[in-house]
């Protein structure tokens, strides 16, 4: 382990510093040391950069950015038996309490207590070198690269979300919003099962660039649109009403959409988050009997997102668009702060 | 079987005639002849008298009005070898298609053909004598009464709400709205197990009769109350967010409050149906990652209800306020219209 | 319609005959007269045809044999609006009462009243022109044939026991038994997103057969294996217990091998009927919480298996191995009799 | 805290020793030192006692017995905020690695590293002092005893039988075994709502004190009656057949009995353990496509079991038929192997 720790510290509203962070101690029990690799930047960075918080989580003291994550181990703690030094993994970015009631029930992602990467008052992983708990490590087949390590990240929220919506083999599934979610989303519900997806979004570049990602049918909502016409033009597209929509944009219009145009007895899963109270056509909800499902980063996700890239089932790497060393980080995030890419990479080893 | 068959036709907009109507013919293949014996009245019922509609369901020819059925079976048709002339039944409101694919997968609440009472075109039971399909009539134990299985129907909504919204046993269950939806809801939720009901209205004489049908808190709701802090008092009394919400008004700021009272992956089960968009915090739900689950009319809740009432699990008794003879029905509707008592009960049998 | 209606009927053991049989009337509501195309021979038409019966039921009367099966629209019922002279269909063997729990809860499957082809006293396919109803027939697109449209019979097995024993995405799936159901399972289990899938049977040509269709590893059981070593060898070569089993032969070895390799937790689907009382370890199964799920026909399965074959999620058609015309009836039993083959169709139409 | 640590040490079979063991040091994080006050005896100890082994968990080493088991807090570590000395809890007997995949799925009955009490090589509750995880402690309201709290852990495994087999109310259970675990699940069933309850055994006397309990019927079993026989009496004394059975036996005998018995679609849950394979029939289970759960300890139970005594919705307190001292403890086991009384509790504190 060098004694570099160069890491991309934020300190406040667009204040993002690169520097010297403090190196980790030795590894606890079930701890690893891990040497950061690769970190592809997300949608609540940003928000934190420009921001400074995102609902209750508010930056109070300078946090390290980052986490989306792949590293390597560097060093294990006693009693940790399934690592070693040199082993490559895709690093889930979170320790929850382990004893809350969600924790026990299986649903640690609603854990009050959650250590989350990049959330105040915890540090991500834009930096060399950092601890984490070994069960949230998940060791790489040769065959998988640290890029799509780092990517399993926007599939587990996919992944949570098909599950939440329960995305069974033969439905149709629609799509709204075709940011990253929206995008690892495509991917996901089509290795669930998906007969056909379609995929809907008011950029149309965003709209061609999910669609190659296995989308059987695309469309282009036209700004202001009313919802349920929308709806109707969708539905049509698809041959009928979906089984399963996944609202991946948070915006209250896509929200109408997604109910206007769901089947009788389907599911609705709210997965994108906005910021201001929605309106939105309960009463027509009801006259369906939908499910109006949500669904809050994931738990118990990681598994399924590296078996499926490892078995081939989904390949996350066209998400990627630009990639730069950590000593460029500002550059990065000025580059998503500009729209320009889709998913874009950093490399913390060069 | 007599030759009276006076009805309760709805003709248009406040105009309910009492008049005869056709008696039925002979009873087909799995098909029973019903004498009426008491119906309740329900506020769709009012809904179509004073509005002509509801949603999609628009009276376009004269209907007979009722949906909350008790009668006696006079008449057995070909291969109905269950019931007998002279058996009291309770009568599930609705023949569905059978056929079509909700009927196949056991949601027959959804079947777009199905034949609801006295919703257009299909007549309902404020008459002397009219025909049902037999496996949609449920015999009575001799100690379970006509108006006790007349309340079954509201019973069925409120089991049906339950089940889609997964009440277990320990639960803690937060009624919003204290109409007779709500009442019924207090009930079932108490005999699913749930450990503590909260029931609340801004209407302090129905919180108060709903109370006590078993709820062990109630909350006032100051008019134009801040949702979020209205929520916050709820879960003081309750001592803690709800497992489960059954919101029963379909106004838009009951369902805020539905949901800013959730606990961390609970269940807001929506029931009422409100008329216009509903502006909710759905930001704040997936923050919670809660299920916003909707629930329609019932699908095989009958034998259920009926079974609540005959082993003395639930006694609905209490809501009934007021009984008229058929041939005052417009007296009885006059009073629902002004909002007294409760449930209203129609005699279509002296 | 012709006035040729030869059809294969069963007179009793070993006793097949083939001969005239009465032409269908015109069909009433929600019914179809169909012209049969294709029926593939079923293990169970074969217990019929040797032993005379299968568990209760009992041949008394003659019977038309044959309920795998692909057919042509030649005339529709009154309100039958889906369907038109020449339509190609696949035809779901069986029409359940309508009216009974099991049929109103969506679980028609248990209908104790079901009108199964073939099973006495109901008549089957093996025939020129039949009645059913609309509803338990499926369009058939362009591009799926006759013969695929009669294997989604054993298809609809497969996936009513996938759905029982809920496979998901990522799971490891053991298929112990790989006669025509093994098959079907192997191709179910792929689509239904298992991550691998061993089968094993005590044929190793079977075991061949079916590992082709799509499993990552086989096995060939030893004749008299012990149970435990078996699941032990099966485990190393998954590395690792399988979270499903579908346990296809009704054996109980068959069965304690099934329960011995599971995973904690695991589901082992009981799809296979044997004929006798099997002996298992279910101390075992406690002690790993197991669940021992059962799967009996199919409800609701159709839809699924044709939307398979269509989208060329599962192609069925290597299990086929023989194909005779129905003037050959009698042929093409002796030859599933002597074991040769996997499947083996009757074209009743040239 | 005393420095008296008088413990009831299991050296080897049928070597139960009254003597000093170390008392528990400092307590760490998320940790507390329980003083002990009462134990109940279980079946599990009896065999400990007797056989020096149940399955895989062979004595050798000596351990402490007991582990139902209630206590109060005299210690608690750093960072456990809601526990103070003096809180009375009930103690649920195993603390789970906490980092397995089932402790993170939420099913941690199944972590095959937990620590369960007297469970070799882990130490139970029979003794004065003693560490353990906060998390599994439940503080009891004033109104809940020693007593009743100790009774929560058969409760326990009665509600983890009661869950897996998805006991609804309004549904008919058989419950097939009247030893502690069937008392159990009499009081459980009837409060998840059971409509009916049937208790049976080959023992008139635990057949009598179950149904006190509140089971609606009770069949005693003649001995080697034929289990097709006795399932179809207690289905005509039950009115048809059950919903659900949970069988408290793990006799093959008592298994086939509940297959037999079973409704079509239904739920028989193994919770009894036998000691060899059992000869059942499987085949039957098939043709009515029953669901044979099993259920292994518990897991989140104990705070449901809290609420139940807490709630006066549960009183298990009937079972109780025997009080010994802890200086008595080698009288109490004998009683529990003399077959006397049903449930027999040691006090540790006078």
């Amino acid at each position: 382990m060098a004694t570099d720790n160069l890491s991309a510290v934020l300190y406040g509203i667009n204040d993002l510093r690169l520097e010297q962070a403090p190196l980790p101690g030795e590894p606890g029990p079930n701890e690893v040391i891990l040497e950061s690799h690769t970190v592809g930047i997300c949608g609540s960075d940003i928000h934190f950069l420009t921001e400074g918080r995102i609902g209750p989580f508010v930056l109070k003291d300078p946090i390290i950015l980052g986490h989306e994550s792949a590293a390597t181990v560097v060093k294990v703690g006693p009693g940790v038996n399934n690592f070693k030094p040199g082993d490559r993994v895709a690093v889930e970015p979170q320790i929850p309490c382990r004893v809350c009631d969600p924790c026990k029930y299986g649903r640690y992602n609603m854990c009050p207590d959650t250590k989350f990467f990049a959330t105040p008052p915890y540090n991500g992983s834009l930096t060399r070198y950092y601890a984490h708990a070994a069960d949230f490590c998940f060791k790489l087949p040769d065959h998988v690269s640290y890029e799509e390590a780092a990517l399993m990240e926007p599939l587990a929220v996919a992944i949570q979300a098909s599950r939440r919506a329960d995305i069974k083999i033969g439905d149709s599934v629609l799509i709204v919003g075709a940011g990253p979610i929206g995008m690892a989303s495509v991917l996901v519900a089509k290795a669930f099962g998906a007969s056909k997806v379609l995929v809907t979004d008011i950029n149309a570049r965003r709209v061609e660039d999910a669609q190659k990602l296995g989308a059987e049918f695309s469309y282009v909502l036209p700004r202001g649109a009313d919802a349920e016409e929308s709806a109707n033009k969708i539905n049509e597209l698809m041959g009928g009403a979906p089984d399963v929509t996944l609202e991946c944009t948070g915006a209250g219009p896509a929200v109408s959409l997604a109910i206007y145009a769901a089947k009788m007895g389907g599911v609705v899963c709210l997965v994108g988050m906005g910021s201001v109270p929605a309106t939105v056509p309960l009463t027509y909800a009801i006259t369906k009997e939908l499910t109006l499902q949500t669904s809050l980063r994931y738990a118990n996700c990681y598994p399924l997102a590296l078996s499926l890239i490892a078995d081939g089932k989904v390949d996350p790497k066209p998400m990627i668009t630009h990639r730069f060393p950590l000593e460029k980080a500002l550059d990065a995030f000025e580059c998503v702060k500009r729209g320009d890419g889709v998913k874009v990479m950093i490399k913390c080893k060069e």
